[in-house]
């Protein structure tokens, strides 16, 4: 098993602030499969069949009042029968506040190393994490691996890199000498991060470590201890990860419940009973809005928050037509738009968009972009691998009640086949077409395969529709296609001063969903889609308080 | 008169930087009133009883419903008759939207050009500045100058210099390429901070300009347009600054707007409207903690508040009694204790504080610190210009009130006798005795010269009880004598785990109230004296936003 050693700990964070600073690409952990040896995938697999109907035994916590478990396959339809251990508020709090005292005395070099060990030793589950992933998630097993693999350990690093960076912003210790006219006054100071207590972070069932693990390496780089509570329903890839961070805090001693995993079922939720506990100080959150609010406006927490939000594309003129609605159409079929930056609103001029010289009709653009979505879907090699499956039956659900919308069906939704997976949840994207004036429609976030084509008068329309959306319920991407810099410029200008980061013009092999680590900040933390952004400073700097003690020598 | 060039404003910025980030001594500003020429003091005093009884014309803000001053003199006794000019609210909000849309869209490089131009020019005015905050506040004239003057100014520089500092921290433009085996992909990013739009400047009556200056020039380099809404009864000093940014924003053709003076009436105040208009994005308040905790829980804003704590002076063991008692004596006389940073609750154990090998029981440091406060008091020199005048007839009211108090009164107040005022309102401190266990009397701040002295059982319980203050009722500063090392990290350990900064056996010409700029943090955030901290990276990255775009090239 490998372990950070003092020198390469050192090394690996360096290079993470560097490539903060320049955010220019920049992975730790290759994105590719194969570049984590040819035994890898096979081994990895293993080991998930064999986890199968067992008890999750990883953990280094003691005395579980229960062992609960619900986790169900959206591949196979099947219960995991993996059962995790449960734990009363109390015993997690208290062990909590424990570590807590623990941890905050540790030097900030010597959380950075346990983290960087963490980090080493995940790696190592890459595999099995993907299958974990794979099958709570429903996600296609590429992006299982490379979402909860790589990718999240690249957002964990980053968050540390940044943490470890503000903690060594102002020196320790100084002397402090105020010249009085012939004497001077002389101070010995100290100045010192105070982590804030204990942190909870509160996952998701769709990204269950993408989403969890950068609020929670935040908060462990700044002293604070986690309690860190999954989705009932997407449990194991996280478990692993907190069992490897337990795992490398017990390697340098130290009490291994400065991180716990605190499970509950359907049945029983605790997270309010966690987020409402006076000691607990910081809380990270990603779901829907309506618990997120409620999290947000919790007296005397700072919190961290990603919400939902409604994402929108401007058409308004292109080079050429077909790689745009190839790039939206895979966009929106990632996943089965499952992705909290997938695309859902498109506003179409009703007098059609400009290529080159020419001008495409508004039913011709619409046309296009129909005929790609259903293209992916109907394709048999590249329908399941892009769809995957999905998570939540009750988006199957919304995906069929939005038909009873005031909106014309443009794609009608259906099953996929998938050939590995014959009982796969599946659905793929609706498209609706309704009218710039029914708002109604679409002013709200319908989470999963839907996509709505909204006519409006012009671009300018366009615009103050979608810069509406994203003021009023929050936007985590937004995409825009034209070939007229004026338009481009007062399109960045409308969406930014909402906080709406622009990506303009994408075709090929990049996609508006895509946030790279060391690059992108994920959510900008400055609209209703949630008030905390992957990996600002603010994200570090409001988990610990800068205390200066003075002392005459 | 001085102006700011390309040359220098970078220099400035650049040192203070470096000052900031060392934390050793540092000032742009001289705080010797001699360090101005000989010439300064006189030609401020004329220009400053040249404005007394007319209009203050040095605004640039036009067309005024109405003209109000309501300002009194706590040495004179006398009105200033200045008036100052009154707008709408919603004609305020309207020209801080319109001055904030061309303000935002200015080179980082230029708003800190012109912030440290208005700087040079608020220099050249520290002694009207004085003369303004002496005849508002009561603080002495010498304090008034450093306060108000050069400390302020300070004060202002590092928050620009640290708001300056996170917006370039990262690169505006790069381009980013992800390898993808013999391809790649290649985006043009673009990384913009941007601002969170009109800010909201609550000001005290006891600290017109310092208290003010650092959120204002905060929000100012960060790019979001200023409202400035002083108290009613302490309007001049701050009117002074707020014209000289409106002339450096004139200077280069900036709308003046960018910042703007909001006066009112005891009659009709407008705090409110102001705080919970839907544009204000970003609220800075120092004054009182009811309406301080109102300002923090208003929705969707971003709040930076300090309100009141109990602060603390732990006796435990000396080296010397004397220096010890003459410095605590000479930190509560102060401007009569109305400093937010100016102990309160003195905590000294029945069995007496060590002095070398010896005991002092503690009836005799009982009697020593009342003795050197009432010296101070007596003193025909020292006392009026240490006590300077109460700024609020309330406060007067407040110290005879509390020896209604269960306590026993040690000290009695008084008034003191001012020769180059004889209507001066003065009081001196009083000193009351109590039993730790009568909570009820010392558990809350008694604003002005009020001091208690309390029995403990022992060090252990005065550790206990000002920890719990500062935890539920904040702490600003926090004092402690011991010669014993444990004791004294003890002490350091619990305080600052309720984010209360430690200032250890201060004797000499140093005080606990006193907080330097570029080195200490003033407030820490982390307890309920306030929510913000002058100044860590988080007092300004959370008046923007990052917002990062992408483009296919």
């Amino acid at each position: 098993m490998s372990t950070a050693t003092a020198a390469n700990y050192k090394e690996i964070i360096d290079n993470a602030i560097k490539a903060i600073h320049a955010r220019t690409f920049y992975a730790q952990y290759p994105e590719s499969p194969k570049a984590y040896g040819e035994d890898a995938p096979k081994a990895g697999l293993d080991i998930f069949n064999n986890q199968l109907g067992k008890p999750f035994n990883g953990l280094l916590q003691q005395n579980p009042t229960a062992w609960v478990g619900e986790e169900v396959s959206p591949y196979t339809g099947k219960k995991l029968g993996i059962t995790y251990p449960v734990f009363d508020t109390e015993t997690l709090i208290v062990r909590a506040g424990r570590a807590f005292t623990a941890w905050k005395n540790l030097s900030v070099e010597l959380r950075a190393e346990i983290l960087v060990d963490a980090l080493e030793r995940i790696k190592n589950r890459f595999f099995e994490i993907a299958y974990a992933t794979h099958h709570t998630t429903g996600q296609s097993f590429v992006m299982s691996f490379q979402a909860s693999g790589p990718h999240a350990s690249d957002r964990a690093l980053e968050a540390l890199a940044m943490g470890y960076e503000e903690l060594n912003r102002f020196p320790q210790n100084i002397t402090w000498e105020k010249p009085m006219g012939k004497a001077s006054v002389v101070l010995q100071k100290q100045f010192k991060p105070v982590p804030k207590g204990i942190s909870l972070a509160i996952g998701c069932s769709t990204f269950p470590t993408w989403n969890t693990v950068p609020g929670l390496f935040a908060s462990l780089i700044t002293g604070n201890s986690v309690i860190v509570k999954p989705h009932p329903k997407s449990i194991y890839a996280i478990a692993i990860v907190v069992a490897e961070i337990q795992n490398a805090l017990q390697a340098k001693g130290v009490d291994a419940n400065v991180v716990q995993l605190a499970v509950d079922g359907s049945d029983k939720l605790i997270t309010k009973e966690l987020a409402e506990h006076p000691l607990v100080k910081l809380i990270d959150y990603t779901g829907g809005s309506v618990f997120g609010s409620y999290i947000e406006a919790l007296p005397g927490k700072t919190t961290f928050t990603e919400k939902a939000g409604v994402n929108s594309v401007i058409l308004d003129s292109v080079t050429d037509l077909k790689p745009v609605v190839q790039n939206l159409s895979f966009a929106v079929s990632l996943y089965s738009g499952q992705m909290c930056t997938a695309p859902q609103n498109f506003f179409i001029p009703a007098g059609g968009i400009k290529q080159g010289d020419t001008v495409i009709p508004y039913e011709e653009v619409k046309k296009a972009l129909v005929d790609a979505i259903g293209g992916i879907a109907n394709h048999p090699q590249m329908g399941p691998g892009t769809l995957g499956a999905i998570q939540n039956p009750l988006t199957v659900k919304r995906v069929n009640s939005v038909k009873d919308l005031d909106a014309t069906v443009l794609l009608e939704p259906k099953s996929i086949a998938n050939s590995e997976f014959p009982e796969a949840r599946t659905c793929s994207p609706i498209v609706l077409e309704v009218d710039a004036k029914d708002r109604g429609v679409y002013e709200e976030e319908l989470f999963g395969p839907i996509v709505l084509i909204i006519k409006t008068k012009d671009t300018t329309q366009s615009i103050e529709l979608a810069k509406h959306m994203a003021e009023k319920h929050g936007a985590i991407t937004f995409s825009a296609y034209t070939t007229d810099e004026t338009i481009a410029n007062i399109i960045t200008e409308e969406l930014e001063s909402v906080f709406a980061p622009v990506s303009l013009n994408l075709t090929g092999m990049i996609w508006v969903n895509q946030h790279a680590g060391f690059s992108d900040f994920h959510v900008t933390g400055g609209n209703p889609a949630g008030n905390a952004s992957f990996t600002n400073p603010e994200y570090v700097n409001k988990r610990f308080v800068w205390v200066g003690h003075r002392r005459v020598s």
